[in-house]
């Protein structure tokens, strides 16, 4: 299992070699000011984004934008979340592999075994979907194949003790762990808290759905999922977001910013509780 | 043609009959305090995010989460970014459609007739494509696939004169414009300026590259598409925001939030000026 991070590696994503990307770049930039005047010039960071290619059995399922970190927890999450996979187990011989290097098509993939029955369900979805192109929602292309109806999630005792001191606690926590957002102020952030909302893993990502996925996989890869606990993010809550939660049993998911209307359909189909505008010291709870 | 908003529809997204999906749906909240004591309940709004097929010569070609405004934009700027069609007149017999209405399976479809050359030319890609499905980057499950390499744009003489004041006064005006996010706080907003900054239109949607398309397609439909001027988003700058104005001509792009690594470097190869972190009464540049 490859490692796409080397932490001694130096923040240069032109650089030629075997160096692996880095999750950030390192950037010229001027700062103007409307009142006018020459302007500053300074050196910055900016985000990554860098295609990761996820492959299964050999065979390229989709391309995701994706901040290049964490890209083994990236893939077995996303497995997880979109229904291709069931359990952790089933996600063999996990190895990313780089491409082009060094050059201004620098991309990554991330390969993985699954299991037989799963691969030959995956076969049979794509089959399904034979002769056409998606675009928007995940492999989608007509409003038949939606998948809007979540199966009823199970309801833990503990989640009737979370009030807003548990649920905004975590997010108090936050910053803090979004290490590299702080340079760059364009990331986003999936954390994992416990009932007492003790955050005790936050994954960061360009898209907000690669970051849930990430949190997903790094659990997962840690024997950690299905623990008593909810899910945190620095976005607003998109339906799709909710549907990644619903799949993997998440009773309970706060955001900073608002949810959608499809959103709170799905969460109350799926029996979630949605919290959000979670900015302390008051969070909203959408009945 | 038909417009899927009436004004006079009241907001409600769960009642039966003929009503249109409106932009926004009411629901009941709660508010929690960190503090203690019990929530206090109010009445607020979401933002709607419908299933919107894109239905080329009766084929469906993809499915978007979107806000239901403005579609018929939405489907002629998407066909126009996306590279379907390459001038506004080959979207013909534009036709919006519901189903579903008053169920939550609630969806909309974009019906247009292309040309039979590019009709062809999307037929040839769908079958490039045949037995796979994507995910991420439209309908790219591969990535040999993905097109980072944007033609040169023409460099007009207008934009050397962009300053700082030129590029933030459509930001000064941009919020009082945003209608429906003024209700909600979770939807984007992509606008267009002139060369002197004048912001004459802003298209919102949940989605960002949503957004843009809604404003690409409303340009494209008063036939105005290539006047002098330029993008202003509330997002940050994706690769694919730039990939799409760059198939538009767009020759300056400014952001409130930061831009990624890959965008900086389509935007180079296109050679688009970009500002971003757009925020008075300073504006970066990145070279």
């Amino acid at each position: 299992m490859s490692d796409p991070i080397e932490p001694a590696c130096p923040l240069a994503p032109g650089a030629a070699g075997a160096c692996p990307p880095q999750p950030l770049a390192d950037v010229a930039v001027q700062r103007w000011h409307s009142g006018g005047g020459a302007p500053q010039f300074y050196a910055s960071y900016v985000a990554a984004e860098v295609p990761v290619a996820l492959v299964f059995n050999g065979i390229s399922h989709a391309v995701m934008m994706a901040t290049p970190q964490d890209l083994e927890a990236f893939a077995v999450g996303f497995a997880l979340s979109e229904g291709i996979v069931e359990q952790p187990q089933e996600c063999r011989d996990l190895e990313v592999t780089l491409h082009g290097l060094g050059t201004p098509d620098a991309s990554c993939a991330v390969h993985m075994e699954i299991s037989p029955r799963q691969f030959a369900r995956l076969k049979d979805r794509r089959r399904t979907l034979a002769g056409r192109t998606g675009c928007g929602v995940c492999g989608i292309d007509s409003l038949q194949a939606l998948d809007l109806h979540p199966a009823p999630l199970a309801a833990p005792a503990w989640r009737e003790q979370l009030d807003a001191a548990r649920i905004l606690r975590p997010f108090g926590a936050l910053a803090a762990r979004q290490t590299l957002n702080v340079q760059v102020g364009s990331l986003h952030a999936a954390g994992w808290a416990t009932p007492e909302g003790e955050l005790t893993d936050v994954l960061e990502d360009v898209g907000r759905h690669n970051a849930l996925d990430k949190l997903f996989g790094r659990l997962a890869l840690a024997g950690r999922l299905g623990e008593p606990g909810f899910v945190i993010m620095t976005s607003r809550t998109s339906y799709e977001l909710v549907r990644k939660c619903a799949r993997l049993g998440v009773p309970a998911f706060a955001t900073i910013s608002a949810p959608t209307a499809l959103a709170l359909q799905l969460a109350q189909e799926a029996g979630m509780h949605l919290w959000a505008m979670c900015r302390p010291p008051t969070a909203l709870r959408y009945a």
